[in-house]
C-alpha cells in the first residue's frame, strides 16, 4: 500500500510553509486534466498540473481518441453521412446507456452541449475529417472519423432512441489515436501557460478544519511540497483498475480479466477524495470488452453460452456483449458460424476455434456439450432467421443469417485465456459542474472531479459505448476547470 | 436526508461536558448489538446501549431466528440426524458462499468457533429442541430446530464441501421465532446491568484530532447528549435496505425490489464509520428471496425466463434462485409445473398462474412465445430427466422428475408484483475481532462494528443461505463486544 491509501488529507493547520502557490492546482494529465486546465487558464486562473508519470497521456492516450458526439440536428459528419441526430435521442440513449441510476443532469446537460463541445474540439486543433465508416467498427482502420461506436442501431436502445451514428474520432491513420489527442491537448496546455509538473505523485489533499480542501501535498524529486490552491483542486487521476486491492473489495467480478487499460490508474484520487469526505459510488461497475467484431462477419454468427443457450442480441455493442460473457456460467462462451461468414478473429483478441463439424450436432459433441443443446438453440435461430427476424433476442434483420453452410465452427471466447481490456466506471460523485458530493449530498468545498475518477455518463458497464468516456473526460473535466476558475 | 449522512464525527476537542460516560457504547439492539452488549458486559466493561426503536429488536426480530451452524463432527442435532459435519466443510461451504472476495479469516474463525458459539447460544437461554426436518423448508411449521437452510446440497456446493444441513432455529411454534431469540438476549442484556436507551437516535460519532473515536452523540427527548465512550463504539446499526438514496448510488439493482426486510435500516452506522474513514465494501450486494419452494413438490418444477430457457438448478437455496431471478431480462420467469407435482403456492409468495395447456406448446402458445423455445427447453429436460440426470444445470436426481402428466401450467414470478424480500450486504470492513478498518487497511482506533452494518460471513447475493446474517450477527457482535472491552 502506498501512502496517499491512508486517505486522510493533511491538516491545512499544520502546514509550517507553503512551497506554492496557485488558483487552480489539478491531478493527473489525461484528457480530463488537461481540459479542465485549458479551461481554467482561458478564465484567467493561474493553473498548475502534476502527473505522477513523466508525460502525459494517462489511459486516455492509450484510446482510439474517440469522443460521443450528437444531437441538435447532427455534427457536420453525421449530416454528411445522412443522419439528422437529435438532441433528445442522444439524451435518451445516453439514459438507457447509464443504466438503473442514470446521471440525468449530466446527461442534459451533455445533449444540449454536446455540438458546441465538438467545436470547442476543434478549436483546440484537434482535426475531424467528416467521414462517415458504415458497419461494424472498433476503430476506423484508416482515417476515417465517424463510426457506429455503440448500441445505437440494436435493441433495445434502436427502438426508444432513434440511430445515429456518434464515435467521432481524431483524425489519425490506423489504431490508437488517443496519443495524438493528448498531444494536442498537451500544446494547448502548454501554451495558455498551465505549470505543468510530471514525475510528481500527490500523496495527499489538504483540508482546513471547516472541511475545505485548500490544497496538496506532491512528492517531487523525492521531497513533499505544500501547493496552496486559493480556488480548488481538481482530481483527474482516472479509475483504479491498475489497483488490485481495491479491485478485490469494490469490483470483484472484474478479477477474472487480466488486461487493464491505465498504467497509472490506481486509485488515488477517489481514495483521497474519499478522504476528505466525498463519496464514491458505483464502485462495481466497469467496461470489458474482447475485439470480437472483426471481420464483421461474425457478428452474423450466434454466441451461446457453456450450456448452448443463447445470451443477447450479437449486433449490439462489442463491449456490451462481452460484459454479458461476464455473466455467462464458466469461463467459455462460443462464437457459432458457418462457413459462410467465417473468417479469421484478430489475433489480438485470442480467439480459438474450439470445434469443427459437418453438422451443428456434431460441434455439439466435439465440445462435450449434452446432446440437443446447442444444436436445437442453433436450429430455432436458423427457423426464425430464415423468415427474417429473431423473436428471441431481437437481433436486427440486417445481421441475421441462417447458419446452414457447412463446415460449422465454434469460436472459444475464454475470459480467462482471451483479450479482455477493462477499466473502472465507479468512483466520486460529482454535480455536472465538477464539485465533488459527500454522502449527504453537500459539495465538499474546494474540491472537484472529472473522469474516471468520478461516475460520469459512462457508469454501467452493460451500456457503454466506445466514446463515452472521452466525452465525459473532456466535457466534465471542462466543466470542473471552469467551476474552479470561477470560485472565490 | 437527515443529520447523520453528514458523516462527519463531532469533534472531541470541541466537546464541553459529557452528559454520560461508559466504557463501551453501543448502537443499535439487533443480534448483532445485543450480543456485543452481552460478551462486554461480561468481560466486565461498563456498557451502554442506545437504539433508535421504541424497543430491542431490528432486522433480527423480523426473521426467522434461524443461525448457520455446524462443523467439528456435528452439533447435538446435525449427529442425531445422522450428519457428522465436519469443520473443512463448513469452512469450504462458507468460503464458496462468500463469493469472489470471500473474508477468508472470519470464515476460518467462524468454521472453527461454530460449535463452541451454538453452546454460548444455549447457555444464553436460547432453547433448541435438536430435531431435524428433512426436505425444502423456509422455516419449520412446529417447532423442530433443525433444517437444510442453504445450497448444501445442490450443485455445484455438493461437489466440493460434503452437504449437512446447518440450520439452527430457534425452538419455537411456527415462523417468525427471531422476535424469541431477541427477548431471550434482551434478557441476558438487561440482567447484565446493560444500560439500555431505546428511542434514542446517535446522530453521530465524537473523534479526536488523532482520528481516534471517543465517544458519541445521542438525540435523547430531543435532545443531543454526549457520550464518552473510553473503550470504543460498536456500530451494531443494521445495513440500508430503508434507504432509497443509498440504494441508488450503491446498490441500485435493489431498486426493483419493493419487500425491504429492516425497519430501521437506514445505513446511518455504515455513513458515521465511513466518516470518521471507515471503508465500506460490497456495497451492491444484496439478499433477496421470493418463498417459492413450498408445498416442496414446485422445486421438481423448473424455472425458465421470458425467452423460454432455464437458467439454473432449482434444487439450490431459494434465496440463490431468486437472486438468479434478476440476472435475467425482463421482470418475469415461469416455473414450469405438470398436474403431478402442481401445488397452490403460499399466498404470500404472490405468485400467478400465466398460463395452462394441454401441452407445453400450448403452454408456450399462451405465455406468447415463440415458437419452439420453452417447449424445446422442456422436451430437452425431459429427455434427460428420464435418464434421472441433468446434464446441464445439475440438479440433483432426488429432485428430477419428467414434466409429462397433463395439464401443464406455467407459474408467473414477478419482481415488480410478486413478493420479493431483500436486505442489503455491503458494509463496512471489519476484522474478526469487530476493528473497523479503514481504506488502507489499517483499524480505526476506538471503533468497532457487526452484524449488517458490515460485509461479513453473507457478502455475496448469489451465495447467501439462511441463517448466516444471524451467525455473522450473533458471532463477530460477540467479537465485537470482547474485543472492545478489552481495549484500553
Amino acid at each position: 500500500m502506498t501512502d496517499f491509501t491512508t486517505a486522510r488529507p493533511f491538516a491545512h493547520e499544520q502546514v509550517e510553509r507553503w512551497d506554492a502557490e496557485t488558483d487552480v492546482a489539478i491531478v493527473g494529465f489525461g484528457a480530463a486534466g488537461a481540459c479542465a486546465a485549458i479551461e481554467a487558464a482561458e478564465a484567467g486562473a493561474a493553473v498548475i498540473l502534476f502527473e505522477a508519470a513523466s508525460g502525459s497521456g494517462g489511459a486516455s492516450a492509450l484510446s482510439g481518441g474517440e469522443i460521443y458526439l450528437g444531437g441538435g440536428g447532427g455534427t457536420d459528419a453525421q449530416r454528411a453521412a445522412g443522419f439528422e441526430d437529435s438532441t433528445q435521442a442522444l439524451e435518451t440513449y445516453l439514459t438507457m446507456a447509464g443504466g438503473p441510476d442514470a446521471d440525468t443532469a449530466k446527461i442534459a446537460l451533455y445533449a444540449r452541449e454536446s455540438l458546441a463541445h465538438y467545436q470547442w474540439l476543434k478549436d483546440q486543433g484537434v482535426p475531424y475529417k467528416g467521414t462517415f465508416l458504415p458497419g461494424k467498427i472498433i476503430e476506423p482502420a484508416e482515417d476515417d472519423t465517424l463510426i457506429w461506436s455503440g448500441s445505437e442501431a440494436a435493441w433495445p436502445f434502436s427502438e426508444t432512441a432513434t440511430p445515429a451514428p456518434r464515435g467521432h474520432t481524431i483524425q489519425f491513420m490506423g489504431w490508437g489515436g488517443g496519443r495524438k489527442l493528448m498531444d494536442i491537448f498537451e500544446a494547448r496546455v502548454r501554451a495558455l501557460g498551465v505549470d505543468v509538473h510530471c514525475d510528481a505523485r500527490v500523496l495527499s489533499l489538504i483540508a482546513d478544519a471547516g472541511g475545505r480542501v485548500t490544497g496538496l501535498v506532491v512528492r517531487i524529486d523525492g521531497k513533499p511540497q505544500f501547493i496552496r490552491a486559493r480556488r480548488g483542486v481538481i482530481l483527474a487521476t482516472g479509475g483504479f483498475c491498475m489497483n488490485q486491492e481495491m479491485l478485490r473489495r469494490y469490483a470483484p467480478q472484474t478479477m477474472r480479466l487480466s488486461n487493464p487499460i491505465g498504467e497509472n490508474d490506481n486509485g488515488s484520487g477517489i481514495m483521497m477524495g474519499m478522504g476528505v469526505g466525498g463519496d464514491a459510488i458505483h464502485m462495481d461497475e466497469f467496461f470489458t470488452t474482447c475485439p470480437w467484431i472483426m471481420p464483421e462477419s461474425l457478428v452474423k454468427g450466434i454466441f451461446v453460452n457453456e450450456r448452448g443457450q443463447r445470451f443477447i442480441n450479437e449486433d449490439c455493442y462489442h463491449g456490451r456483449v462481452s460484459r454479458t460473457m461476464l455473466d455467462q456460467p464458466g469461463e467459455r462462451v462460443y462464437l457459432l458460424v458457418d462457413n459462410a461468414i467465417f473468417a479469421r478473429p484478430l489475433d489480438i483478441a485470442r480467439i480459438e476455434i474450439a470445434a469443427v463439424g459437418e453438422s451443428w450436432e456434431e460441434v455439439e459433441r466435439e465440445l462435450g456439450l449434452p446432446g440437443d443443446t446447442l444444436a436445437a438453440t442453433v436450429h430455432i435461430f436458423n427457423r426464425y432467421a430464415a423468415e427474417g427476424h429473431d423473436p428471441l433476442f431481437n437481433k436486427a434483420p440486417e445481421w441475421l443469417k441462417v447458419l446452414g453452410e457447412a463446415p460449422f465452427a465454434a469460436l472459444e471466447l475464454n475470459v480467462a485465456t482471451s483479450f479482455f481490456s477493462f477499466f473502472t466506471l465507479g468512483g466520486l460523485n460529482t454535480r455536472p459542474s465538477g464539485e465533488v458530493l459527500d454522502r449527504a449530498g453537500h459539495i465538499v468545498p474546494g474540491l472537484y472531479a472529472a473522469g474516471r475518477a468520478t461516475s460520469g455518463l459512462p457508469r454501467w458497464g452493460h451500456g457503454y459505448s466506445s466514446g463515452l468516456s472521452l466525452a465525459d473526460c473532456t466535457f466534465f473535466g471542462r466543466m470542473a476547470g471552469r467551476s474552479a476558475a470561477a470560485e472565490n
